[in-house]
């Protein structure tokens, strides 16, 4: 399976988009993009797993990286691809294949950027965090991923979203005590009881703080609730799993703090955690980035895969051609002239 | 395996609990009762399933049942049964086999009754409602079921427990639009729009009726809640499950009316409803029962088959010497002397 690295970015995404790489099943994919690559004196190629890293090596200054990754959710009867206009649909369009496209055109068109680049191109970032390539990346080849500033080229409609919220769940508890549902008074009604937590939940005021000159915006949500023993039992215990978004300026571990005061009182458990992402739009490769794409940036409200560089201790942003708000339906779909567009500002940031 | 109906209904408690008898598994027992009971010419014997079912035919003026359920909860390592002094432990010994004791030896002692009686044994009281055999009788073969007035030989701890409350479930749903949590404000939360359900709940008052002379005590209770889509997402529907226990003054239509007004505005689907018994103690034989049995009768607050009774027009009461707070329980036991004075009272009520 040949790609044809010179035809563009729009072009090529439509064949990335038919080599199909449902998160595990890569491999197709993976050869093509190593084998592409390798035809590339300016570039020095690895590979790990499903994961492809493609350096240049010039000894510039600055040293960006761009990265995506080449898995999709499953197909939903939405392969091959279809042109329509200056639409393509089909499983990964926005997904982030045109994104991909773009960096594989970059990688080949630009052979002395202006700063270094590295490209990174990796797998199963659709599924479990635990599988997730990059990750993996930065836990066994962490020198291969050193910049000074990394983009992804993740959905954003084609504006620069810095940085990303971070994401903590949480059970709160509320106990009772089992009775009889006839003689209801025996007992203490742990599901009543819960309504206590709900309210705390109806009366929470969330931050809209401002973090490196971008407005995050944070939630704190119910996302579960389960309590019940049988039709005729009064419930001992009552779980509320509560989905807490924090802005960047927080960690993980003073937005745990900040869920156990705000439930003061109940029985906190953390499931999970991840922090997020400073924008580190100050930084100059930032502000170049961001002058050269053009627009106001925004907040990332979601988490993404830019937290694993800010672990790095690298700034991050998102921005690619793809629609966010299209990525995994059945009728996901990319605008060829945005990836151009896409495509043209990154070129000419680059120095290409 | 044969069984002696002359030794009082102490000694016979021991022998029907050694004869196990889980539901579904009442063969063998009822095979037992039904050889036990044709001896006697002034019984007409009736087998139906493993329900059996014994008549005087003596043209009384009035007829009285005493029915009990011959199965039992699953064995917990308590058989075969273990006298220890006044009390005899064993799975079934107080739900209901002593019960069922006291049936048989009246059944055999008393020859010329001063009311016709009909006694009734019946098989899968302890799970779920349609395979339990009163129901079948009640459907396939009700004029042995006829009666003015009918004792439940159920664990009352000696007390005779007039009628029973109904029990109705109901789904109350609140919705809510689905958004992912890292944008909550793009949808709305039905886990927290549930708290208005869980308020209710809370200002319930509930009502303490009195019916023919007994106090029932009501109860609206949450005996289940869920909600949840997933742990990024803002879930569009939360459900909580009611339980109504109502006085037998409200049909079941009415109990059902009564929920959807208190939950007005929130979609309620009823889940099933079982109507209460009145307790009809102002009937002439229940009145004498009454007398003959001694305490003050008090209201039964959970639902009995003393409802499948009053479904046919039949005042019933729950009366027994088994103890109801250690039903179901690992160590469930029986005093001797409550199932002898139980025998004795019912004995001189039926003028033997």
């Amino acid at each position: 399976m040949n790609l044809d690295l010179s035809a563009g970015a729009a072009r090529l995404t439509a064949e990335l988009v038919d080599i199909e790489s449902v998160s595990g099943g890569e491999g197709t994919l993976a050869d093509a993009i190593e084998q592409a690559l390798a035809a590339f004196g300016h570039l020095s190629v690895t590979r790990n797993g499903h994961a492809i890293v493609a350096r240049t090596g010039l000894g510039r200054p600055e040293r960006v990286v761009l990265a995506g990754h080449i898995d999709t959710v499953p197909v939903a009867g939405n392969l091959p691809s279809k042109p329509d206009g200056d639409l393509l649909y089909g499983c990964g369009t926005s997904d982030m294949k045109s994104g991909v496209a773009v960096q594989l055109s970059l990688a080949a068109r630009v052979s002395e950027p202006v700063r270094d680049v590295t490209y990174v191109f990796y797998d199963c970032e659709e599924v479990e965090s635990d599988r997730n390539g990059l990750l993996r990346l930065a836990r066994t080849m962490p020198d291969l991923l050193t910049g000074d500033f990394a983009v992804l080229l993740e959905p954003t409609g084609g504006v620069v979203e810095g940085g990303c919220q971070g994401t903590l769940r949480a059970d709160v508890r509320a106990a009772g005590e089992r009775a009889h549902s006839a003689r209801a008074w025996m007992g203490r009604n742990a599901i009543h009881e819960a309504a206590g937590i709900l309210d705390v939940l109806r009366g929470y005021s969330a931050r809209r703080p401002e973090v490196d000159g971008l407005t995050f915006r944070e939630g704190l949500n119910a996302v579960g609730i389960r309590g019940g023993v049988a039709g005729n039992v009064i419930p001992d215990e009552c779980v509320v799993t509560v989905n807490y978004r924090f802005a960047p300026d927080r960690s993980a571990e003073q937005a745990a703090e900040h869920v156990r005061e705000v439930f003061d009182g109940w029985a906190v458990t953390i499931v999970d955690v991840a922090g997020g992402a400073r924008p580190g739009l100050r930084h100059p490769a930032a502000a170049s980035f961001i002058a050269a794409m053009g627009g106001v940036p925004r907040a990332k409200l979601g988490w993404t895969d830019v937290a694993r560089f800010d672990a790095l201790g690298i700034p991050a942003v998102n921005y690619g051609p793809g629609e966010p708000l299209l990525a995994h339906t059945k009728g996901e779909h990319v605008s060829l002239a945005a990836i151009a567009s896409c495509e043209s500002r990154m070129l000419s940031w680059l120095g290409g």
